[in-house]
């Protein structure tokens, strides 16, 4: 049997004149694309491009939903009632699927973004209004979920299609959590060592902590970031390693 | 044979706290409701309880896209580049048909709201893109035009099904233009006068100017407004003069 | 001595063609406008024009900063980072100042909105960092704040101008908070009582709990709403209670 | 006598985590920074941490109104009534004016932005609007104008203070109007010309035009930009230029 496993990467996060990120870098490398939806980053314009250029490269098309908070990039939590949440969510996947299917391609997946996955991957009951509202509008859809955390466990309640994913340079702690940045080795900044810890965890089948603990979890996709040079540089080496260690790196599948 | 009409409002037009019309009051006489997207009014919260609410009546969901631009409520001319206007129409075309699927319903059809349907309907190329873009989200959908202008071509063109647009308390120009509201009787405030005056257009199949000219056209649908108790008198005695002429009031069958 | 008090009340809250409450009307019975400062509520329009009311009829001007959450009316809770927080209040603070200075008027006082004041009636550290920013701006202006709370501590640790502020259809707690809205009781609807109240509270110079017990305090200014037939009804009701019983009423002064 | 000239950019257009263009860099060649404000791009934390940069470098600060339309960057024409049109650079003059004074620093002029900008250069009575506007909030400041445009004629029937601008990177047509950017030539791209350029104009008191006719106009500053590597060194080699030549590079003294 021959392991694969699917790169990611947030990206249409451009807004107006204002740049950001280097999706055209990044699409040579991953294979699916969280595509921001409008409200904390991306407007009608980047999204269409954005989406245009993933389909040209046969990168899978995913939405990316968060807050309404464009100032703040989404990252500032927000508490709203279930419904307001619920609409939230379903009105970015909505934008984002009828975008895709006008450019000629379609919808892949559902990742939530900024505070809204924060909060999410430490509240079930949040978690579920997100995910449930998503598999409204687009029922086939896989969602994505940070690995160990209460994402996962919504959507394994829910029976829906999922994926499991972990981060190409972020350190672990015992319990799945991420390693506060403030804290030195939080964040893996050398193209050398990122590489060869994803091909590790992906062939464990599990998260490798800071202390060499080892939490055994679906491993379908790793996400990456593009954002600086160096940044470039780790996905590349990522998905390199992944390569000659003999696994796939291919677009997600749904599993489970 | 016998002559049917559709009745169409505006409407999921409050944001936020703010309120604006009377959509449940305007609901129980139309049969066909264009629902604001978030751009020019509305947002996802009232976008879900305006169509749940049209869902629950039999009332046919339409799209309302406009300009970006909630201050001025999508009525101030703006000038975009062809993309980035069907971008713009896409999008929120693409939120009203997944919110619509989401909550069981689907989406009817499609009308422009605004400086986007007076610009639309003295400029053909515009209305196209604006229509091509609607179209490639949601290829069966009925675009709904007004009468006799630059968008009744655009549909012709495109072939597409589509519903030809009159209103109930506006007088009309001997080219088909609408008289300009700073002239007298340009708005009809009279239910007593509107009723009759739209049984015999729709007898007619033809807009009746001031001047008491009969422009032959499709007249499948009568646009209604709810803002003050007169027009909902207005619009309650279209439907029922309709009525007891023996016209029937029915949803879009999208013709043509 | 005459006992002599302010009457306040949010307004401007308006956006575009949406109107909320009746400024009108409250104008006519207050002596102190908090004019939103187009952030949680209000654009320039309606801020010029509220203002320009105000200022006609002798109300004093006041700012009412609130967070940049225009959907959610400014009453989602929102944690910043201390120099954002203060520039947020700066700029709006600053917007208010040079709009009643373009009027011909002045800036009077200032007042925090929806979930900025909860929370900074809560949060010592919070209250200052508005305040400061608040007085960075407009040094001499008043600052009202809701009285017994973390608010009133940073001015008086400032030593800036102040007024302590109660609510004329709100119940309070024996430790000087709101009853919770649930609680029957909590919100008063009946305004042959919320005017004695406010007499009875303004001449013992203390907040009187549902209790009965007396936190003394000092009463400079209520707080009234318009937002209803029945809000408008107290609020008359206040003011000629206040001015039977011999009290007063006059626009602020910035005592303490 | 010595000839002197101010030299001016447009900063502070970063909007949360968007950054653009290269603020540090240009505030060591300028002398006045014209300082957007919130609403066709920047935010109240660029706002003060851009005006405390300018301030620290002795640079003098300025306001940057433009339309609301962040998406666009204010560069999409937006017709609207006199008085909102006013209330909108009243309040955007306001909130740089009091953010100024909050750092300890004071505003010293105020330019139009993008399309505001460009339909005022043709349109006299919305240039008279949108200054007196802003001199109702400052009455002092220096309002910069486009030389020889409307905008020019507005500033003289005000009878302000007022500076006359031209570009340091665009061609000029004979009737003072920018050479159109879709023509060869329009822009300037070489550093060793660019500086020459303008001592020739600033000597000659006059914008010299393509066809080398010289229209006589007061040139108080040079517009810069410092938005490509380029521009950074076309504003380098325009102020070496000047001052190799003898002339003053100063901050605007608010002549005429």
């Amino acid at each position: 049997m021959t392991l694969s496993v699917d790169l990611n990467a947030d990206m249409g996060e451009s807004f107006g004149p204002w740049v950001m990120g280097n999706d055209g870098g990044l699409l040579d490398v991953i294979t699916s694309a969280n595509i921001a939806c409008g409200f904390h980053a991306g407007d009608p314009d980047v999204m269409a491009s954005t989406m245009a250029l993933a389909r040209d490269k046969g990168v899978g098309i995913g939405s990316h939903p968060g807050f309404r908070d464009l100032q703040g990039f989404g990252r500032r939590r927000i508490t709203l009632p279930d419904a307001s949440l619920a609409n939230l969510v379903r009105y970015q996947v909505a934008a984002s699927a009828g975008m895709a299917r006008a450019l000629g391609s379609e919808l892949r997946h559902v990742k939530l973004h900024g505070a809204m996955a924060n909060m999410t991957s430490e509240n079930l009951h949040m978690a579920r209004v997100c995910y449930e509202a998503a598999l409204s509008v687009v029922p086939d859809t896989i969602i994505m979920v940070l690995a160990g955390t209460a994402q996962e466990q919504a959507v394994r309640e829910l029976g829906c299609s999922w994926a499991g994913e972990i981060f190409a340079d972020r350190a672990y702690n015992d319990d799945a959590t991420l390693v506060d940045r403030s804290q030195p080795g939080a964040v893996i900044h050398d193209p050398a060592i990122a590489g060869p810890r994803m091909v590790e965890m992906v062939k464990a089948g599990a998260i490798i902590t800071e202390s060499g603990k080892r939490i055994a979890t679906h491993i379908d996709t790793i996400c990456l970031h593009g954002d600086t040079p160096t940044a470039l540089e780790i996905a590349k080496s990522v998905r390199t390693s992944l390569q000659e260690a003999g696994i796939r790196v291919e677009r997600l599948s749904g599993r489970h």
